[in-house]
């Protein structure tokens, strides 16, 4: 830190990701990357967007808009699109925190973050004993309020019912992330058509197989969403690249193949369940491509430094709330069986 | 703009950034583009990383870093690297903007809109009467100072001594943004050695033929870096997506592509002048990858206009100090062939 730097960020605490190991020596389960490539015809756009790039990228994110749109059945005026959904998740916090914000207390660690970033107020919300999000506390809040659906760490979903009741019974700004939706979820990315303080966030992330490209968007009300480009103009106009751009686009045209891949993924997911309910594990009931899972007899910490040890890569997250859990991303057939082979050595080496 | 926005965005002014059109229409001379490829071994690069999109790029951003430090004779902890330079002169002028900052009244026209955003003051001098910058009014600034050398709109240029006089003479924080330097200009990067309080700002975009892979980077002692990395950690720390972090750190590896395309546009560029001499135009002595240009007779707006009508595209910037000019891109030979023979053509037309 310098003696230049913002006082008020003298005490930002960055945001920490996921260990990111650039040697292929592990199998990957900490980060709820895709275990599947992207969609073969990602891999033509992108040799071609190649060619061309010495030139910019739309900064209008015109196709982009278009094909989620259509996917969505919205209108273009109804998206904007960012790198990585992070950066779309820190334009709606600069644009709707002016009375601050408020979330679960268990949730993405970064949106505490984002609140510092921008000097914005951040208050949370305890969760419910079953670690599940207390929408009525959320509701009666007199702040913008953002929350995960399915939520982080947790992967519990709330029904969309639910997510009217909370819109409809306030004038607040409500951010719904739904990075995880896409794996047993209900969008409700229609009720923005209905409701003029609801902004639905996304990521290509989770479900599209494009953690490396960086693709995040959001949906809402026009006039929400004209705020969001002011902001992304007076940031980075051309925040997407070019290959993003056109691989992002055409991963939404291979409606097929997200789906075969999405499918797998929650069939893993139910099948690693119940082998975690053979070992003797508890877990929450995660509709994403995540499991949250815990052990009597055995920490968090230390199920993850075992799992380490074998060549396996989890999270930890460290919250005191879920300190005996390790967080699990579904990964491919073949690396479930080779977890669960560990996690069964782990309890016979521990004799737990 | 809705109802739930910040007020104090209300009166946010975004970026403008010049066409993008989508279809090859036309010679695109407008955004400052580099005619060239990106370099061959970008593609093959570019072809491996596309397989392993479903992983997120690596936080850290080590092998760019690495490779730009042992360009530069600095370390990697002296480097930082963001999504275009525009991402890193956000978080400069959040980092150092408590007290304001200062820049020349003619210069990119984003740097009043990244105070905005943050809501920072921004004050500018006035240009000297041959449109460079006003060095000694900067140094007597009590604020963080910014600006482009070469700068924006003109290409004038400041000779590395005259920048030390400037970054030696204040404790304040000093940016140099050198968007345009590998065109004939001698870089600041060595003065962060000495300089506790400069930090010098790159992009991709221009001499590496990568605009629309966007990819920035900034220089400095490694506390202001400490300063832009907890940023950068606190907004998007994936910010540089998995192929722009592996093609870039490719392209700076080579040196011999890079100068071969530098080298041929100062060529052009000093050519061109030569040819806009012998048309009656005047211009500015650009170092950069473009030339301000004017002609008795006819205003910059109708230039452009009359040039677009040709299929030319040049970029009329429309500030008051410079409305008689336009500012036109170094293309590649062919281009700028067309383009002395369709300025030819207009100044017949229009019997000037």
């Amino acid at each position: 830190m310098s003696k230049y730097l913002n006082k008020r960020l003298n005490a930002l605490k960055p945001y920490t990701p996921g260990e990111q190991p650039r040697d292929a020596k592990y199998i990957k389960l900490n980060t709820n990357e895709s275990p599947y490539p992207p969609a073969p015809e990602v891999a033509l756009v992108s040799r071609k967007e190649t060619q061309m790039l010495n030139l910019y990228s739309d900064p209008t994110l015109k196709p982009l808009k278009e094909a989620l749109a259509d996917r969505f059945g919205v209108s273009p005026e109804n998206i904007s699109a960012s790198n990585g959904s992070d950066e779309i998740l820190a334009f709606a916090f600069h644009a709707y925190g002016e009375e601050g914000f408020t979330g679960p207390a268990l949730t993405y660690g970064f949106y505490p973050v984002f609140a510092d970033f921008f000097g914005i107020d951040y208050k949370t919300v305890p969760m419910k004993e079953d670690l599940s999000i207390d929408l009525d506390a959320l509701t009666s809040s007199d702040r913008a309020i953002v929350l995960a659906n399915p939520n982080a760490q947790t992967g519990l979903y709330i029904e969309r019912e639910e997510i009217e009741r909370l819109v409809s019974s306030t004038d607040r700004i409500v951010i719904v992330d739904e990075a995880y939706i896409d794996f047993g979820g209900e969008s409700a990315i229609p009720l923005t058509k209905k409701y003029k303080n609801l902004l639905v966030t996304g990521t290509f992330s989770k479900s599209r197989n494009l953690a490396g490209a960086r693709i995040g968007f959001c949906v809402g009300d026009e006039e929400l969403i004209s705020d969001i480009e002011r902001l992304r103009f007076s940031f980075n106009p051309y925040n997407l690249n070019r290959i993003s751009l056109a691989i992002g686009t055409e991963a939404v045209k291979n409606e097929e193949y997200f789906k075969n891949c999405t499918d797998r993924i929650i069939a893993s997911r139910e099948s690693f369940k119940r082998k975690l309910s053979e070992l003797g594990f508890s877990y929450t009931n995660s509709r994403a491509n995540f499991v949250l899972a815990k052990k009597d007899g055995i920490e968090g910490k230390e199920l993850y430094t075992r799992l380490r040890e074998k060549g396996i890569l989890v999270r930890y997250l460290g919250d005191e709330l879920i300190r005996d859990y390790v967080r699990i991303t579904i990964g491919s057939e073949e690396e479930m069986k080779s977890l669960v082979l560990a996690l069964k050595e782990i309890l016979k080496e521990a004799e737990i």
